[in-house]
């Protein structure tokens, strides 16, 4: 018998009727002839509810009892669904995390799943349960509590258990109809894509492209899950969403599948920075510690001035994280630690990138970027690359036109 | 270390601030040098939130599904609980049944609690913990499924923790301040009582004093739980609320400790009915398949008619009962089961109860009951009697008259 896995988030449970919607896609496939795991959020707005009282309760609460209540919602959708179900005359039943088991680590409200143990769910399969319904985000601790894997953890919930249990696909129902060559908003030209690899859509997902939570992409891609993503709000068909899978499944590799962009950048310059053995790490050390997510990296050429090395150091990290950088570099100053003359912040810019596994195979994909960008008359402050992506940040009033630009020079419109 | 236990009902955990509140009551116990486990209800409302979801989505819903969904709300109040304690420097953390284990009968929505064990959190105690914070009303089945106890189980939960763990006391803190001679806003010479015995309680339970859940008496009873009943709302004192207790502990017993009555009650009459050897099981074997809790019964002297036994017999039954045990009835006799001329139902009737355990040894409890109806000109339609309680059933217009006279009579205003 084969066996699925969808998943459906929060939008796709938020009352009885969407709930009544999700289980009428998940009796389709067991029509179709598959057994079913459904992995479910809360509906949406519970989890919010729930973290704003414990929040409101214990400014700076334990995260074991944070666990504790926020699991509460996934629970409610799980019974309501396999209750839809069985009005259906689906046999289904409702499974918490600690039911099944899912096994996870003691780190409270960020736990990894260790392990998933098949025997019960497997056991009643046997027995002629059609649906085993899960309530994701939650597993339970080597300590017997309940843990949660923190936000958009049912999508590493569905992709674990797609893993665990060998199945055939992992369906992930949102509230848009896939991944798209760019954000449909920011260019009209945005084409939805059929097909994305592991590594692309991590690109993707890491640059703000919300689709999927990064972990779930990770696990899917070590696992070899295939991965959907689709709208539950849509006709369900064989073309439907947005197939996440291994490269060697895409046909055509172009050079470039999208374009993703952030607004939430800051560059941030050392101005003078006495260079030093270790000034690297006199400046990165302090930054890491104070939990600041730094993305691109640029050192200038070091000059001589009188008789001692100087640079400039320019970094990028996430706006909301620019006060904390501040005082971590300002702390290593007057500890003696560093030494700079100045600390330039301009919060004015956004990181637009181009993705694509076909960038490993095929040269100029840099060049004809920039050129791009040059013919728009957009100035390039800071450039970092990886293997399969090309980032630059550049002024913010530009984002809007470098995506369209980027979009229409990798002729990304054209299927 | 004596160990207490202190039970929070729906309305005394309704929101964030008075979940605080209580922490407070809590908070003082522990510094009067107790342990506590704390019992919490769902935050009013939500319970019943939840079972409105489950009845729209199936209407005849499976019952494990139902207690999945359903025992979520205890088991948010019990992490705030826990969380809010911790604010206040109180070691505490919370529990879900399976966690315990509070280990029930697999009877869904209604289960019965077979065992506590107490190793788990008698563990955590000697680690330090000085609170744990149970979430009331669940358990798990011997399946591994969780289970409810029905509603008002919460009452159950906390007798039921207090046997196992040989509690001092159980409080039960609700929003009145004890239980009373009679309803306060029927006569307002009602007096609250210091202390009533179990089986006074039991029987003022079950004709409709909801304080408590029935079943929490008896256990309290069989297990010699000391039981308080009093107001979250008001200031904790050591003659606060009512002790419900062996009778052995109450010193004087009067021959009635209480008036109770019931509104919602009818009276059914079966006229002429054929009198054979079996006929009242023929009559209340059909009553009890169909669910019907019957109350009173009574049956005339049988009398001679055209060669055969005729008798009336009359019984009683809540009101909202009585469509069904007409059909009942009626079936009845379409089968041949049962003979007889007519039913008559009296919708207009309430039933008036003098309870108290002093009935046993004092005479002239009846006679005096009967005389005051009969000054007031109230007749009585049927009677029914306990080893503790006399019970009739008069014209619902009279109910108020009858309480307070009896109240006066029994001279209940004095302490």
């Amino acid at each position: 018998m084969s066996l699925l896995v969808m998943k459906f988030g929060g939008t796709s449970v938020a009352d009885l009727a969407r709930i009544e919607n999700a289980a009428q896609k998940v009796k389709a496939e067991v029509e179709n002839g598959h057994n079913v795991i459904v992995i479910v959020s809360a509906m949406s707005g519970k989890t919010n509810e729930l973290v704003g009282w414990v929040s409101e309760t214990s400014p700076f609460y334990d995260a074991r009892e944070y666990d504790a209540v926020v699991s509460s919602g996934e629970n409610v959708t799980a019974g309501l669904m396999a209750l839809r179900l069985q009005e259906m005359d689906v046999p289904a039943r409702s499974w918490q995390g600690w039911q099944v088991p899912v096994k996870t680590t003691s780190a409270h409200s960020s736990a990894r799943i260790e392990d998933i143990l098949p025997q019960n769910i497997n056991a009643k399969f046997a027995e002629g349960m059609k649906v085993a319904v899960v309530a994701g985000f939650q597993g339970i601790s080597p300590e017997g509590r309940i843990t949660t894997l923190g936000r958009g953890g049912s999508d590493t919930t569905a992709v674990a258990f797609a893993a665990a249990f060998g199945a055939e696909r992992c369906d992930i129902y949102t509230d848009v109809d896939g991944v798209y060559t760019t954000d449909p908003r920011v260019s009209e030209k945005a084409r939805k894509l059929d097909k994305i690899a592991f590594e692309e859509m991590l690109e993707l997902a890491s640059l703000g492209a919300k689709v999927l939570q990064t972990r779930s992409v990770e696990l899917a891609m070590r696992y070899k899950v295939k991965l959907r993503v689709l709208s539950s709000f849509e006709e369900q068909t064989d073309t439907a969403g947005t197939l996440v899978c291994d490269e060697e499944e895409i046909m055509e590799n172009r050079p470039v599948s999208g374009i993703a962009f952030s607004r939430d950048e800051a560059k941030m310059t050392l101005v003078s920075v006495l260079d030093t053995p270790g000034v690297a790490a006199a400046i990165f050390g302090p930054l890491s510690e104070a939990g600041i997510n730094v993305d691109m990296i640029i050192q200038n050429i070091s000059e001589e001035d009188a008789g001692k090395n100087i640079t400039d150091m320019t970094f990028s990290c996430p706006t909301d994280q620019v006060a904390r950088a501040k005082k971590a570099l300002d702390a290593a100053q007057a500890s003696g630690a560093l030494v700079f003359d100045e600390l330039i912040v301009d919060e004015n810019v956004a990181k637009v990138s181009a993705v694509g596994i076909g960038m490993r195979s095929q040269s100029g994909v840099a060049a004809k970027m920039f050129k791009t960008l040059s013919d728009e008359g957009i100035n390039i402050k800071v450039i970092a690359t990886s293997e399969i992506k090309i980032s630059v940040l550049i002024d913010r009033k530009y984002m809007e036109l470098a995506v369209q630009a980027l979009h229409d020079a990798f002729e990304l419109e054209r299927a």
